[in-house]
């Protein structure tokens, strides 16, 4: 499953580097002393969670059908095109995943999404000029980040609560 | 949107007798001075906001495509054909419901959920016996009811709390 | 409560007018149609809620004990004082606020805590230069004004969901 | 931390064992291949968590405040030397605990908080009989007991998952 959240997400425009760049800006003024390496290594062991998997695949899933205009439900196919601000599914996910990392996950989410930074700028571009679907992907790949920006956070203060 | 919620609902097995059927289980010992009428406006009002409808049309459009075998990625029809019982996002749905009902109600949700009353053994049985999916409707309906009777006890309380 | 709540929020250096400045930066650019006073409400009746009453006063009746110093323990005073970064009690109390008004209001919590803006930078500048401890309080005052933001925002696109 | 914390729980009546065996009642008719050793282990990994950490040293101060007459905020003092069941805050900050375990984890504390079972049962009666204030401590031996059973779920099924 791994292997296919990783291929997913590339096909979807999303190279971990994209995200290790998102962690970097979470980061910036802490990360002395991390490195690319790590920082990738710990975005990979966000996306090697069971929880994490599923939120991937489920809301690529849905932006990819809605895209390609598949969805037998016409209106959440709209909504999910316009990436209507009201919508607040794809956040629910987003909120699935940062939870797992506790609280400082949750409040980089909020930072980085409204931020748009990076990728998640990029995401929401392709939106507006492709007829891209990326309502679920750009909160995923923001859940992520900040998850790992967490991570990094809690373990830089010792190894007590490695497995956050 | 709310009556295409209700429509939605009737058309999966789900009346709104059934939700309030659920509340009274939740409620029980302490619903002396309301009645049927009260309670299913009650969960009415749940149903009107928007927050909730967005997670009906969207777990009841992936149920639904899973179940017509209509989805792009078929780990994850698979998935939700079989209810996984470690895929969470079913509750994750569930609990943004919740959440907008404060903490009495997501308690109440993992006690009706692993309880598995009334149209929520309903429907997981139908998805034993006629293939149906309904892997996101039947945590829909729990915290539906959570949620509703939350709102109630909060109510009892005084008007203060009246949005809750 | 609710007078209660107000009055604890001045003793601690937190007017409604201090919140509405907040509610005014997370909603620049779309609330052209809002004025002070309506936002001041919809502050008003975010306090209102029981569940937001409650966090106000645990939150302050913990910052005001750790400032004097009276916490029966003194890890606990220790960090509470120090505001010590990896403590996410503070943002859990928050989010039990956000939570009731949808994720537009986690998003708005996330932005407005990592921007520290305004009253929020004023009571974490109190706490490094005047020995005072608000480190529940900051956070309380964010998630109230982030929520407001959520209701304004959901409310703008009809009475549907006057509720949030 | 990790000593002072099993110490607290001790001091106000809560070994490992109870735990363990708040953690059977959960995983009934689904752990036939692990024993009480592995689950003691998998309760004290829990505990070893930062963020549990803070939650039980945050709970248990306000208990035994309470309990001992030493807020300041004396409407406070009476919420929770009464348990008022419409006082959320020691649900939200079990539900910090069981975010961090994933969905299985929060169904499993909804439904051990309403069954009252074991020790949870017993720090009820005592509040009754005893005057003593265990309103945080019911819930955050729930919210542990819930996110090691709910460890226990996710590991079972491979290693994938391993810092659930």
């Amino acid at each position: 499953m791994y292997e296919k959240c990783i291929a997913l997400l590339k096909e979807r425009g999303v190279e971990i580097e994209d995200i290790v760049d998102c962690v970097f800006y979470l980061q910036r003024g802490h990360i002395d002393d991390t490195d690319a390496a790590s920082i990738s290594e710990t975005v990979k062991k966000v996306i090697d969670k069971r929880e994490v998997q599923h939120a991937i695949i489920t809301g690529i899933c849905l932006d990819k059908m809605s895209e390609q205009r598949m969805l037998v439900d016409k209106d959440l196919e709209d909504i999910l095109n316009r990436d209507e601000s009201l919508y607040g599914i794809d956040e629910v996910l987003a909120y699935g995943i940062c939870n797992l990392y506790g609280s400082i996950a949750l409040t980089n989410f909020g930072y980085i999404d409204k931020a748009k930074y990076g990728i998640i700028k990029e995401l929401n571009d392709h939106m507006d000029n492709h007829n891209a679907c990326h309502t679920f992907l750009d909160d995923i790949v923001g859940a992520i980040a900040a998850s790992a920006a967490s991570r990094i956070a809690h373990n830089k203060k010792g190894p007590e609560d490695e497995t956050l």
